[in-house]
């Protein structure tokens, strides 16, 4: 499941670049810089916060995913167009929590 | 990389129950609630934001990083209070952009 | 000065019950409901922060009262449609200050 | 009642530069710099979306009130930390909706 975050960075590297903004939103966000893409990060954050509300309150956590995607997905253009990507983070995540992704696989091959 | 997701998605779910909210930081948000989490991840929303202006000011990213971390760990603790975990999210982002981790693995070894 | 938030207070009371929301900006936001309203809110706030580290680099304040405006506004909004107005935010920051409009008033005068 | 932002304005104004920043939060904002500003200003607009939320289902406004109280105040700050106060921001909010609080005041006089 988690090798579709690895897909993802590819997909909007690639996008990135792309010639034709029209025919890319992600290729659109890069263009109209780093403010518009902070905007998306913070109001996809709004619509976050509530969505959990409304999720806590119904039981329904449908729109609560699909907002926390939004917020995710901008994030990444965000590391993306400061040159980092989901790497990055995941990396100073594993630091905090003393997990690699690497020493894990290793592991569970051993056993 | 991307399995640190994985480990720490399992970490998240093991420190929710912790007995001793004291000896947690997750465990003792999701004691203080909902609300708490919230506020927290719209904190480091801003915090983000404010870290994405000065690394493109400074082209340090270093606090960039962090606090994307901060804002991706704190989203987590969000979806596990609310019984949901990154795999939903990332099966929604996959569906978005036709990405999926299984094939894309099944290529990988074809290849 | 002041005196343009209490009209600003009546102008939003008398178009919320506006009946062709085409017709008024608020009034169809009050249709649309809370939740838009408040995506409104966290909008107008991270385009104030934005501004704000833009202001600090440029020394140009422009964006940055637009945007203040623009935040003031839709909270002022979100106020109406759950029944309050600025009076009793205003109220809550002259007690936390012990600063009251009335006494002040009556204290100009008498000097 | 719409003194009191006036009134606030000059405190602000008398505690930015107040010698000793342990017996005034303004000033040790102040001191802190722009982003711890603009940290308080994001986190207390997410505590103010969430209290309008909680106020939606409850039907107490008390701690909205609150909250949005502690945006106001926070966005104050911010303003006097970049050389402005609220009279820019109310003059931009009564050019858009023309109304002007010293033509206002005229026209109450000649009632």
């Amino acid at each position: 499941m988690s090798d579709i975050l690895s897909e993802l960075t590819k997909i909007l590297e690639a996008r990135k670049n792309a010639a034709d903004a029209d025919s890319s939103y992600v290729a659109s966000l890069h263009q109209k810089g780093l403010n518009k893409i902070l905007e998306k990060v913070g109001e996809e954050c709004t619509e976050t916060i509530i969505a959990a509300k409304d999720a806590a309150a119904s039981g329904d956590n449908a729109e609560l995913i699909g907002e926390t995607a939004d917020l995710w997905f901008h994030s990444l253009v965000m590391l993306s167009h400061l040159g980092e990507n989901a790497d990055s983070v995941l990396a100073e995540l594993g630091r905090r929590f003393n997990v690699s992704g690497h020493d894990e696989k290793a592991s569970r091959t051993s056993h």
